[in-house]
């Protein structure tokens, strides 16, 4: 496992050795949290917390990261001799990978002494961000696929070899049937897939030649790229004359077709189609790829494209017209001298920007048919019960009230125990099952708020008792300048 | 080290089975270039090249490869045994680190085996495509501070923990004084630099208290964030509050001054500005962050903002506007049975995308000023000599032709060899003579082809020979169809 100790902003460690040099270290709750969801979109995925929980359990300070500290001329001794014993020992809430999530809603709570919950503040909005992102764009690519597989393919144009490699379990989690990425395949158990290059068509002397000669190795997985030279005069008909003679020889073709990846999509699927289907090989796959997102799969879905399966490379793994999430790590609360959290609070003068106060946790709001409603974001000592009304209202235009009465609606706390005390209490589960998981929180999302472009917005309330608790804040915090 | 062998798409893999089963194993040329510089700008900056001779000396594949290959059951054992011992023989010429690059040039050159050749594709472009696309992001945000110091701190926006280091590592080589990024400052030994959070501020009772105590334990790297609760009515008579007191107490301030996270930031750094000078800190620094990139950087500049230091996150670490440097790899030659290289081109409908055919070198072209004139693709059989007239010509607009006599230029050769049967000739310079060495190539681009916005295009031409094969070529591929 690698050591990503270092892995984080200067100003975390100066202000560890202010916190330690002063005595400061008090127990304080800071959450990960994100403003906006990516793309424009109605909602985002949870992703990332397996590889937060492998960082936080290999935090520590080697002798090499000390000396290179020590070189820095900015940290003491006694400093230096606290991080080499340091490791974490609070406690951490996440909401699974693979849930639906919205703006504001903690998506990491770590309780810790400061001085350590600042440390891990950078790794985590890394790891978070980056998955939870890619998470979210594969979701809405897979949306626009209408139930057609969707193959990750954008190693090669991905941001380094962790965004290849955990980009790509980000996409699986979120309905991508397989990547390319074989390391991804090894290190997650997830399906790998792939067939051939250019390259390989242009190291024969000719097409039909290397179509063969795949053929002969591969009858169970025959997609033969057919666009190196020319798609409908050379491509299709050398792949047609190939399957012809698979056929002959009496192998049973299954899996096989065609990929496109390059010219104008709808057409070519449909005039490939159109051969395929003359030549009697109706079940052969086209398949497409070359600069795909969501977008333009739901333009060739709507233009009757001859597609049925999808290879996205560069637009998925980098989310190419959002490239980052925007996660944030914010204090919510400091432990005052009674051993009580004092609820903190971030001023911004935009109003979207200020924190939500205190201790919390998220609930989601279920109607009787399971679709989500809304989620209702209170203190964790806060109690419901189904068999009470439940009142929500809007934070910002507060007059916008629902009032639910008992059977009308069901709860389910989404935050959940990660860490203990500094050891990890969760156990993440394969990423197939997560993405089985992931399917079915999709499924409880109207399609109004999947939606690619404008969706309904996704309620998310806070509890009367956060409300009072944030207005009490904003008042106290409204003349600043007196302090 | 890493082991990334299985950094790679599960293609390369089959088609490597397929060359090895068909014994159809030539040695070949494969090109890494790309086709459009990055954001719309007039030129890119290679980088990466450190990171994949790393790659390169460490391919192999362990038994858990082999296991994990097995058991995909599309490998057959004299395959599997085959990669056991598999490891890299071929060549590799690239243009080092820190050079300024144009569309089509080959960055990276492989000459290799294919069953080799192919393999290193997928991992060569993802490092590739990364560092190259920051640097060059890069590149221009320091272009826009003309001459002002830019911090790179995007890490908790980076695509995963590689797209912060290596990211860093690219912004540093292309100009920034530093990054926030503690493991980058330790691996690559480049300078390090922060301060401190909103929440090392909302940690204490005060803000006051919050920057005294953090002027008390840095009086020589007192940088104060402003912006927690009020950035005019509070942060900065805060700051100069205790600017004050250290002044009162004797400590000569250097390198101290205020940093701005939010709010309009020419407004707010002109108001700081006075409100410093009137108070005696005219040396005081006024840095600012907050959604920062080239466009805004210029705009504030523009505008008379008093900044001169800057932080840049999520726009710079992800290249957010243009998240994608778009290298390919494609194939150029393929050796025949005599052992001469058979040029080879990849032919598309559109004219961009066909590939330049043949073992090519690049020469940069300079002025008797030594600034950049033109690069020149040419045949690494071809030779040139500063002592003739060189003649360059456009190879769309062949028309456009332009004699050099001798002594009106000078040539470089910017491809240099960096394996050699696959044993590594090559050694990276540190980061930091890198960044010399790129700022010095900078120097030679002139100012119209480095504007952020519709720069001018720097010529690379072809030389006459190189033309001619690849007009031959086109000719011959033109009646595909009958092959």
């Amino acid at each position: 496992m690698r050591n990503l100790t270092l892995l984080t902003d200067l100003y975390e460690l100066t202000m560890m050795q202010g916190y330690f040099k002063t005595v400061n270290n008090r127990t304080v709750i800071f959450d990960a949290f994100h403003r906006n969801n990516p793309c424009g979109g109605g909602y985002a995925i949870a992703c990332g917390l397996d590889q937060v929980i492998d960082y936080i359990n290999n935090l520590h300070f080697t002798d090499d990261d000390i000396a290179y500290l020590s070189s820095l001329n900015l940290f003491d001794n006694d400093f230096l001799d606290y991080l080499k014993n340091f490791h974490f020992t609070g406690d951490i809430y996440a909401i699974p990978e693979g849930t639906l999530i919205f703006p504001r809603e903690p998506i990491v709570k770590v309780i810790a002494p400061i001085i350590e919950a600042q440390l891990v503040e950078t790794a985590i909005l890394n790891i978070i961000n980056h998955q939870s992102l890619i998470a979210t764009k594969a979701a809405r690519v897979c949306y626009a696929a209408k139930g057609d597989g969707i193959m990750e393919f954008g190693l090669r144009r991905a941001q380094g070899p962790d965004a290849g490699i955990y980009g790509a379990r980000a996409a699986v989690i979120a309905g991508c049937v397989g990547t390319s990425n074989v390391l991804t395949g090894q290190m997650f158990d997830v399906p790998v897939k792939g067939t051939h290059a250019h390259s390989w068509i242009m190291s024969f002397p000719d097409e039909y030649t290397a179509f063969k000669t795949y053929a002969d190795l591969y009858p169970n997985a025959c997609i033969l790229l057919v666009d190196t030279y020319d798609t409908l005069r050379s491509g299709v008909p050398n792949a047609i004359r190939v399957f012809k003679e698979m056929r002959e020889a009496g192998i049973e073709l299954k899996g096989y077709g065609i990929r496109l990846d390059s010219g104008d999509l709808a057409y070519f699927s449909k005039k490939a189609r159109k051969m395929l289907d003359d030549a009697g090989f109706e079940d052969a796959i086209i398949s497409a790829s070359s600069d795909l997102d969501e977008y333009l799969i739901d333009s060739l879905k709507t233009q009757g494209a001859a597609i049925t399966s999808w290879g996205v490379g560069t637009n998925l793994i980098t989310a190419k017209d959002n490239p980052a999430f925007g996660g944030v790590y914010k204090l919510a609360a400091v432990m005052g001298d009674d051993g009580k959290f004092i609820p903190k609070i971030k001023l911004s003068e935009n109003s979207e920007k200020i924190t939500n106060p205190g201790n919390k946790t998220v609930y989601r709001v279920y109607d009787t048919d399971g679709m989500l409603k809304a989620d209702l974001i209170a203190l964790t000592d806060e109690t419901y019960d189904e068999n009470e009304p439940l009142l929500l209202f809007d934070p910002i235009e507060t007059w916008k009230k629902t009032l639910l009465q008992p059977g009308e609606y069901t709860l389910r706390e989404i935050i959940v125990p990660v860490f203990k005390n500094g050891e990890c209490v969760y156990t993440t589960p394969p990423v197939m099952d997560i993405q089985k998981y992931c399917k079915h929180e999709l499924a409880t999302l109207w399609d109004e708020s999947k939606r690619l472009i404008n969706p309904q917005e996704v309620h998310v309330d806070l509890s009367k008792k956060l409300y009072d608790c944030k207005q009490e804040l904003l008042n106290t915090y409204s003349t600043p300048h007196i302090h």
